[in-house]
Formats: structure tokens, C-alpha cells, sequence
């Protein structure tokens, strides 16, 4: 039997433990797994790219656990009422090779990048900072906000979303939380003023969310929603104002806002900067960009905080997804007709 | 919700369907699949390696459904009760990126394993074929005989195992089959006069299973254990004296037994094979070899097979392993306290 938090167990969990302090404790894992980054396995991810969209697997291991994500991101989704990320994530014993847990990782995820965001911010943005400008209300934006509101102290958040009923929905979403929202009438309006930039928005396509101008000095950009070839959120005039940090920097040339840039144009390694062997903001003038893409490290840590976290609670069902013949040599046993133990239940 | 075949509803499949009639129908679906060979996604498999095994990914997709398998290898797990492999499988739709269902793939990899052996057979082994020498009687073993039995028509079966009481448990599981079987005392006895010499060993490590000297022109070698580097069950000396087959050369040549040949020496596609565009054997003394590693196709081909066999009926089970948020862009609604619905049953 395998342990298995379903989407309802996912949902309780998140909703009973809250999603600040879960971010909270996820940071603090972060920032140790970070610090490790060079013990983990660093295999890209594996990609299969469609008409409409993209399925990855994203595996990695510290040597004594193994885990992996199964994520797709099919931006037409939601005009057929699906979400445009979906995704679960299975957590395994290396000595072994058996899994030990499968988790809905669609919540998971907004969570671990929720937490990485705001860890990156940490290092990064200006230490004063308490405004967000969030470009893109979908899915990911209200886990950002508190992300930033958990690690970064951020009371005042402005919003722009081409969709208005995405707005609509944020602000729904966010009333009671004590946070200042502003709507604002464009991207410029939302940044305006801002300290630190996200731009979450979903598009298959080099669009250009955040143009030169907007972007002022000292501020902290946050772009999570470029994340494959030919996906990206900035204007690449942008880039050779902003200090750049990436996850796994072979994976972020291919996917992040930087496949924009030649190769040889420097970049800093997030973990680098965790790890205290590289700085990250240094003047309140710089302009820092963390060009996030996600990286299977952070579904791992993850998934390990989960399983510890809700192991011989009410939050962990089973699966009985793995054959476990009495000799393990006797598969064929499982299957005899004569022998089976008829055990549907 | 997401169609579960677990491991009991898996065995209850096989044991009402049969081992054999399933073969049957699996090789007619591999055949159409091996024919289509290049239609399909041929990403090599995801290996992640620690002192005591494997663990794998093994993706495809024909543009229209995307699946993969997670595997493991591990050969000191029985040690502790546990199964040298074990796995699942995972089928989803491309259009959306959505899993359709999570499958057992231990008895699965079982069945499509022996399908591809008998498939090979039926192009490799000498039409008269009746004769099988099993070397190696652990989980593979019984579901090779019937295979080979259903497609090639063998009746007699030669075994052996270092692990005697490996053949105990074969002879109690084919007892009953009408099948000829004759426990030899060496490797070199079993072989002795078969057609088909079948090696499904799981040491991790360089072994000679069968020597050069074993090897009487005219038989066919299917080697399925030998499937990693480091990882090899045939004497090299053997290798050059066979027309060798393989399924993805670029992944066969990492982990079959022809890593022990240069990369120049000449093999053939089995999928040339089946699809006519190559010959199998074309002479009663020549020595076949299928060097099958298994290859993601084949894992493609019977979780499609499942699914289409399965669906509608008390053999399929749900999961409920991905969120779905009534306005696809309100994922954060699932868990905001206030409207949580609760739902943990």
C-alpha cells in the first residue's frame, strides 16, 4: 500500500494547515534543499510537445528518496473547463525503487512556487519592499500574494489581468485577508509604483506582458509564467538592465525569459545565492529578475514536507497500486485462476 | 476523476481474461504498434541509478495519447520480500494533458514482456519451433511459456535456476498447463536441444547465463534480463555469430548485450521486421538474437489495451488524483476555508 493524498485529502490538508504557513515551513525546506542543490540528480526535464500544449516529467533524487512530477500546461484548457496546469507527483524509496506516495500536485505546485517565489524575493527585492504588482490573476495568483505576504511583509497588492473576471475572482478570493488590492487599468498602472513585479500569465507564446518602460530601477521581477521554448513573458530589451537568477541554468536557456539572450550573457544561480557563495540585490538601484521555470527539486521538497507532514493522518488515503506476491519471485501466482483470492472490493 | 486499475482489480483482469488470450491480443496491437514504429515518440528512458538499482521513466506518445511507465530494478529486493520490479503506468490524453488512467505495470510489464518475446519469436525463431529453454524461472518465467505457447505453439519447456527453489515454484504454477516440462541440472542441459532459449536472469552485473559453446546454430536467443549497463546475461563471444534485433538501437546499445560489441557492429530494428521492410531469419542454421531491453512503445501499447478493455467494467476503479476547480482559473477556491466544501470521505 502506498500512501495517497487525493485532490479532496489535498484540498483539507491545505485548507486546514493554511497556505502561509505551509509556504512558511516549505521556505525553511527550500532554502536547506537549496543550500544541497549540487547533492540532488539535475536531469532536465523530459518534454513532449503537442499541437495545443506540453507534458513533462520532472524527476530528481538526493540519493535517498527519488520523486517526480507529471505536469502539463495546455494553455486552451480552460475554454473547455479544464485548468491549464494539472498535474500529480510520486514520491519513492531509492533503496528500494517502490514508490511511497502519490499526491495531486496541482495545488502542491502552486504552493512549492508559490514558496520559491517568495524565497527568491527574499534575497533578491529591495528589503523595504511591501507593494506587489501581480500581472495575471489566474490559478497561481492568490498563492503568490500570500506567499509574499508570509516571507516578504507585502500589504499592498496591484492587479492587471486581460481577463476582468480573472480579476474579478482575485479580489473575491482575497477580501478578508487584510491585504490593500488595487485594479488597475493596464499592466503600466499595476506596476507603477511596485517593488516587486510578478507576471504569471499562461500564453504559449512570446508575449510580451511587461514592456522596457515600465520596468523602474530597484525593482524585483518575479516570472514564473514563461516556461517553455517560445514561451516567455518580457520585453527582452528588459534583460540587460536586471541582475538575472535562474533555477537550473541548461533547463532556464531553453525555457526561461533568457532564451531571449545570447548564451554566453551572464547569469546567477539561485541556489548560489541561498547558499551564501554569490550575492544576490546589492543596491537598491539594481533591478533583479528571478527567471523561474520551475525545477524538479522543488517538487521534491515538496512532496517530502507533504509526506512528512500528513503521514498517520486523516490527509494520507492508501493506493494499492503495486503487486506484493508473498515470494516476491511468484508474480505469476497473482494471476493463477485456481489460486486467486478474488479481493475487489 | 481518473480510471484506477490497481493491483487487485489488475489480477482479477488477468485471472477472468487469461494470460493467453490477453498475449494474443497483445501482439496484435504490438504488431499494428511495431509497424507504426516511427509515428511514434522515441525519447530514451529516464534512468535514475543508486547503488541498488534503477528507477525509470519510460515515456511515449502517438500524438494522440501520451503514456509512460515508472519502473524500478532492483535485484537485492527479494532479499527483503520485495519484487526485483515493480512499476505503474500512466496513460493521458494529449489534446489536454490530462491523465485518463493510472495502471499496475508489474503484472502489465509481465504480460507486454511476453508478448513482445513471442512476437519477436514468430519472425526469429525457426517455424518448427517447439522446444524452450527457460534460463532464469523467477516472475518473468511462466508468462513467457504461455506466451510462447499461444504464438509460436511450443509444448515442451527446458529450465533452470541457480535458485532451485525458483523451479519448484515453476513446475507448482505450469502444472495443469499440458505443457512438457523437464527441470535440467545446468544451463547447458536445458539449452540442450531447444529451439528457443529464453534468458530472463536479474543480476545487475556482467554474467554469462549462456556460454558460446551452448549456443547449436539454428536457435533463436531471446535475451530480456540483460536490460542496463553493466547489466548483461550472454557471453560476447556469442554475439557475433547472431543476426542481432533490437527495439530502439540508441537505448540497446546503452543497455543490451550488444554494449559488449562496437557501435559499428551492424543490428536490425524489429520493427523493420514486422513492418516488412527487413527480413527476420531467412535460414534454418542461423542463430537469432532479440537483445530486448523493452522499450516505452511496447508499455504504450498495453496500457492502450487496458483501457479500451477494462473501461465500463468492475475491472476499472477511480482516482481522484486531480483537482478540478469549477471556474478552471479558480484553483485557489479549493482550499480558501470559508467555501471549502468538505469531502474527505
Amino acid at each position: 500500500m502506498v500512501l495517497c493524498v487525493d485532490a479532496p485529502h489535498m484540498r483539507e490538508w491545505i485548507a486546514e494547515r493554511g497556505v502561509e504557513p505551509i509556504v512558511v515551513d516549505l521556505v525553511e525546506r527550500m532554502e536547506r534543499a537549496f543550500t544541497h542543490w549540487m547533492d540532488f540528480e539535475r536531469a532536465p526535464r523530459v518534454a513532449s510537445h503537442s499541437e495545443n500544449g506540453v507534458i513533462e516529467l520532472m524527476p530528481t533524487s538526493d540519493g535517498e528518496y527519488y520523486a517526480f512530477k507529471y505536469v502539463n500546461g495546455h494553455p486552451l484548457n480552460p475554454s473547455i473547463g479544464l485548468q491549464t496546469v494539472s498535474g500529480f507527483g510520486v514520491y519513492a524509496d531509492v533503496a528500494t525503487g517502490y514508490p511511497l506516495m502519490f499526491a495531486e500536485m496541482n495545488l502542491l505546485t502552486a504552493l512549492r512556487t508559490a514558496a520559491t517565489s517568495a524565497m527568491a524575493a527574499r534575497y533578491l527585492a529591495r528589503p523595504d519592499s511591501h507593494v506587489l504588482a501581480l500581472i495575471g490573476t489566474g490559478s497561481q495568483s492568490e498563492f503568490q500574494t500570500l506567499a509574499m505576504r508570509a516571507i516578504i511583509g507585502i500589504d499592498a497588492v496591484r492587479i492587471w489581468d486581460v481577463d476582468l473576471s480573472a480579476m474579478d475572482k482575485y479580489e473575491r478570493n482575497m477580501a478578508g485577508y487584510g491585504i490593500d488590492i488595487y485594479r488597475a487599468t493596464s499592466a503600466a498602472d499595476a506596476v507603477a509604483g511596485a517593488d516587486i513585479v510578478t507576471t504569471c500569465t499562461a500564453d504559449k507564446t512570446n508575449a510580451t506582458v511587461l514592456t522596457d518602460a515600465m520596468v523602474e530601477p530597484g525593482v524585483h521581477l518575479n516570472a514564473i509564467g514563461g516556461d517553455c521554448p517560445g514561451k516567455t513573458e518580457l520585453d527582452a530589451a528588459i534583460l540587460p538592465r536586471a541582475l538575472i537568477f535562474v533555477e537550473h541554468e541548461p533547463q532556464t536557456r531553453i525555457e526561461g525569459e533568457i532564451q531571449h539572450l545570447p548564451a554566453t550573457h551572464a547569469v546567477e544561480a539561485l541556489w548560489s545565492v541561498v547558499a551564501g557563495e554569490a550575492p544576490g540585490r546589492t543596491d537598491d538601484a539594481e533591478i533583479t529578475l528571478f527567471d523561474s521555470v520551475g525545477f524538479a527539486i522543488e517538487d521534491f521538497v515538496a512532496l517530502a514536507y507533504l509526506r512528512d507532514d500528513v503521514t498517520g493522518t486523516r490527509f494520507a488515503g492508501k493506493l494499492d497500486l503495486i503487486t506484493s506476491p508473498e515470494d516476491p519471485k511468484d508474480l505469476f501466482s497473482l494471476v493463477s485462476t485456481p489460486t486467486l483470492v478474488r479481493t475487489i472490493r
